[in-house]
């Protein structure tokens, strides 16, 4: 386990470094809006998206300078949809990975434009990609869009609004799936299925890691509705019980904490058996395993 | 003028039947976010940004149906920022168009997400467009970044970001100048030179219509300022008098009224002289006309 946590640090290290490389504070009248940015960015965060995708990158023999725009832009997303969960008018959430959240410390205007920002960039870093380096690539133009599908309304931001709708009722576990399919499923997806493309992977390499991708995001969800009543706040960074506070369908509350954890299990064995028509794919076993032992 | 007015009314209508057949309300278990997403795209604006597209397609003597994605997408991220603009923590308004904002008819939670899935979709749709149609092109894929641009931290959003900070004080008027070539001057050019772009226009015709695009840029900013203060409320379709109660500084409060409408004529000037050098140029002269004439 030793080795993957020094793997699991050095791509985490390598996505930052880029991305502070990328997003300096600029000495211009708006610099209060880079600040804003660079906070939520720089908070901490496990940046499980990027590393997924540098281990794919590695995987399939990569080059990583070509993968790591795209996987900073998922970065730059994922900042963006927590920002603006945060805010009060969402789930009202003061702290965040142990730090206030950004509508505390920048204002909630702020708040909102810095995570348009931080959206809005991570367009304007993969359109650059697409047009530079090694000349104009389609490659490059589907991994951005594979990206931009699973971010929006039918991805990332159809899950939050079933969620925000879900709030103070039951819902059914089929509808639950959908949800989480989307909210937090789909840009864990295209983290794994964008550098894919982007490599030009075969159809059945694909198609395995879309399994593979599809089971973790799935583990990944389970796990945090797990975490929020068996974690620690102190660990975690932020309060725990808010799915019950905010009387929240989880997957805890639709199945049951016993059936919640079998599914799990099951969820990573599944993840695990997609990646076994593949090689080099130590790192992303490891990684299932991570998902569903980690304590934050 | 009648024909100009046809002329106009043939643009707009163009980008908005393209709008519908792309943003149809689907059957999904997040319908609300279509309709609210919907709600604002289809609340009556003066489509300025996608007619001004189309004008210098069709000066460009070029294909409609290339340059309607990007004129769209450009509709869509202005909706999604007047969607932001009009929160309760940003500038509080009831009324757009004559019409209640976003907020007060899905709710602020709703809105904040209608806007950010209406920026993800002007991505979504560039992207999808640059994949399709002749193949591959490295043409659409930098008219994109020029929108991206043009939207992002070092446009518009720098531009909301200096506004903001401008409250309750008076800035010099380079700050203003700044402020504005940024909040709304940077997508009014990019609606014109993404185009270009597109179309493969030459250097000289480029720098033309560059010219052109900042100074209807300046006079459309400074006409707005003046209607804030001369304006009908009941033509306008919100309340005027807002910058004065809001404290903000404004090319009025700056410069003085006299000195503002000075302004307004000689930015007109100049945009129509930049066109000088190139042909079928009169729909855009008119265009510079109309906004220092428009009501609302």
């Amino acid at each position: 386990m030793m080795s993957f946590q020094a793997d699991l640090l050095k791509y985490s290290e390598c996505a930052e470094h880029w991305i502070k490389q990328h997003l300096a504070i600029e000495e211009v009248p708006e610099k209060r809006l880079y600040e804003a940015m660079q906070y939520s960015l720089l908070a901490g965060g496990k940046r499980l998206r990027p590393v997924l995708s540098l281990a794919v990158c590695d995987m399939l023999d990569g080059d990583r300078e070509k993968v790591l725009p795209f996987a900073c832009a998922i970065e730059l997303i994922h900042t963006y949809s927590l920002i603006h969960d945060d805010l009060p008018c969402m789930d009202n959430d003061d702290f965040r990975r142990g730090k206030p959240t950004n509508h505390k410390v920048f204002g909630e205007a702020m708040a909102v434009l810095a995570g348009d920002a931080l959206l809005n960039r991570a367009f304007e870093l993969m359109l650059a990609e697409t047009l530079q380096q090694d000349g104009f690539s389609e490659g490059r133009a589907k991994a951005a869009l594979i990206i931009a599908r699973a971010a929006g309304s039918s991805g990332m931001i159809a899950g939050q609004v079933v969620d925000m709708e879900s709030e103070n009722r039951q819902i059914p576990y089929e509808l639950l799936c959908y949800m989480h399919a989307r909210k937090t499923g789909a840009i864990i997806k295209a983290s794994i299925l964008a550098p894919a493309e982007l490599l030009k992977a075969s159809d059945n390499v694909k198609a395995s890691l879309s399994q593979y991708a599809e089971k973790i995001g799935l583990a990944f969800q389970i796990k945090d509705d797990i975490l929020d009543i068996e974690g620690s706040a102190s660990v975690i960074g932020k309060p725990v019980g808010s799915d019950e506070k905010n009387n929240k369908s989880t997957f805890v509350t639709v199945l049951g904490l016993k059936k919640a954890k079998e599914l799990l299990k099951t969820s990573i064995e599944q993840a695990v058996e997609a990646l076994k028509p593949l090689k080099h794919t130590d790192f992303l076993i490891k990684t299932a395993a991570y998902i569903a032992e980690r304590d934050k």
